[in-house]
């Protein structure tokens, strides 16, 4: 396999699982939270800010490069690697989250989609033949099948019909991948909340041996509840010595619910989108930086944090920034929030070293002030 | 005297000098150039940025950080440096060129100028007494006199008025002045094309003994033909043992022509400004990073540049980054236009070093497309 996966050690509380993960660009140790790059950059950020806050693996649309500057361009300059300058893992999506997300009148066949792009409203079509051939452009060393999402709720016919072709796409999209010795392919199990569609889904993916697996359609508005419960189901259909992916998911609660029960990877614009808006995840929750009541409060965002930020800066400064609308409030502020995930994962992965997993959710969960019962947080 | 001024050396084919000033946060080598960090930021960008290009003074401006977030506050955090994390040099200006430039409805008195907020509206009143307060709090190695700055054209008796007030406002602002064992005072010779003026006015802060002297009232509009005559009247009128400051002038040509007239200092926004513009200052020229010549273009933006963009992106990703609304653009394209221009003034040191001041200003001149006739570039 050209991604291995390693399990170390499984927690003795719960299904967590600290692992570790070999790609054709690095090593790193899972549970792993991945900052995403949309445009072939994390928002703000240069490689050396992401490596100093220990980031091993990052992210890169496929939808948003596709479009601009195209995967010619990218595969001229050598791969996405080498155009945005970043020497450690990527891993590339297969933009069908964006096309069912993003962009408009959608025409869903057999062969792929076709749509209007969200900006240009250039007419496009996407197919797992096409999207694999991008991604193969783009290099990564990880890549997506191309898959169907399909919005909470949908029958229970819709998501049968739809499971198939997302099967049948799963099987194209490996047929179609070029770059088998240099990037590791994932299959994406769908099935919404309907749990034999899931187990179907999983169990068919799992025979056609993907080198990983994503669990799919989820965070697309249902409640908490079924979240964790499709996810408790779903991961022990999963082959132990493979990695687990879970998508678009990147609060401090859902990774913590997801990794005790079993998910490895994770990924979320949300550390970089609500720096933007001017939000900063620390110890005891969420903070938004512009209240009156840290006009002069001249201590760091968070004193258990390491991070460049918190190591210089205050949240006065960081407020002022931010009231003037200053760049720099979005790029210091990104770097704490990554690093505060990046830094969550370590400690997730410490504890299942130490069989408390359970035992370090419930503390997270009581100082960042979430609450058991919170339907989303 | 806080800000020693040491002569180094002249350039034996013109007035270009070589010096050192040193200030309570350091020593640097002039001719420099000082980034503006308008809000308490050099946009974008963070200390080891600037250091790393060897920024050894940048530049607060009063009237922005006035509005936001206030006087008070950076004075209870200690001061700018320590608000913005910068621990080399520092310099603010009076304030009076952005309520002469941005602000609306002014009315100017003997006490000072009352104006509206160019952003918010609220009516304000600068006066020499509250620049320098406002100055002191924000405790900058360098403060600049609080001046009235006419357009141009202005009248001969317009200008005659106005000096004789700039020159009573220099004296208020020294008076006022709290921190004289901790912040130098220049002041500003104003008198537009009226070489008379600019004497008296020139003669009369010599005879107030400033830490050192700005040149003001130029480039707002007059022909460079009038600017470098005024530089080449004006500057032998300062004391040989004092700094010397051209205050908003930045680009390359502007920047040998005034250091060949003996100017020492120099700042502008120009270099963050077109960077947020898409354009970057190189060897041969200004370059335009959106165009399309520039797609697949796997090369850097300067060959002969050793800063961190020029090491690490090409010109066809910045482009990319730049067509794709990322920050990163301007982060990287001010990075580059900064170190340019502080690669030129030591390049022009290092020529004023070996008497050859006015071979390396044509050099510059011809790889950078200028033409000795322009009337600015």
């Amino acid at each position: 396999m050209l991604i291995k996966y390693e399990l170390i050690k499984k927690d003795r509380t719960s299904r967590a699982r600290l692992g570790l993960i070999t790609t054709p660009h690095g090593q790193f140790a899972t549970p792993v939270f991945m900052a995403v790059g949309t445009q072939g950059t994390v928002k703000t950020l240069i490689k050396e800010e992401l490596e100093a806050i220990g980031a091993e693996i990052i992210l890169g649309n496929t939808y948003h490069l596709w479009n601009q500057p195209g995967p010619d361009i990218i595969k001229q300059a050598g791969g996405l690697h080498r155009f945005m300058n970043w020497d450690r893992s990527l891993l590339t999506d297969s933009g069908g989250f964006q096309v069912f997300s993003l962009a408009n009148i959608r025409d869903i066949t057999e062969e792929g989609v076709s749509f209007k792009h969200h900006k240009n409203g250039d007419r496009l079509f996407l197919s797992p033949e096409k999207s694999i051939e991008i991604q193969n452009a783009l290099g990564a060393d990880i890549i997506m099948a191309f898959d169907e999402c399909p919005p909470y709720p949908s029958s229970y016919e819709y998501m049968q019909q739809s499971v198939e072709r997302t099967l049948r796409w799963a099987k194209r999209s490996q047929d179609a991948h070029q770059n088998k010795t240099t990037q590791g392919l994932f299959g994406i199990v769908q099935g919404g909340e309907y749990l034999d569609l899931r187990k179907h889904c999983a169990e068919s993916l799992v025979a056609m041996d993907f080198d990983g697996y994503s669990i799919g359609g989820l965070s697309v508005g249902e409640p908490k509840t079924i979240q964790n419960h499709v996810l408790a189901f779903t991961t022990p259909l999963l082959p132990e010595n493979k990695p687990r992916y879970l998508m678009g998911v990147g609060s401090p609660g859902a990774i913590l619910d997801a990794v005790e029960r079993g998910i490895d990877m994770f990924d979320c614009v949300l550390p970089t989108r609500i720096a933007r808006h001017g939000s900063a995840m620390t110890t005891h929750g969420r903070i938004i930086i512009k209240n009156k009541q840290y006009e002069n409060d001249f201590s760091p965002l968070d004193h258990h944090c390491d991070c460049y930020t918190c190591r210089y800066y205050s949240k006065a400064y960081l407020r002022h920034l931010f009231k003037a609308e200053e760049m720099l409030a979005y790029r210091l502020l990104s770097i704490h929030n990554i690093n505060f995930l990046l830094r969550l994962t370590e400690n997730i992965r410490q504890a299942i070293k130490e069989d408390r997993f359970l035992e370090y959710k419930q503390q997270v969960y009581r100082d960042y002030g979430l609450h058991f019962s919170d339907k989303d947080f």
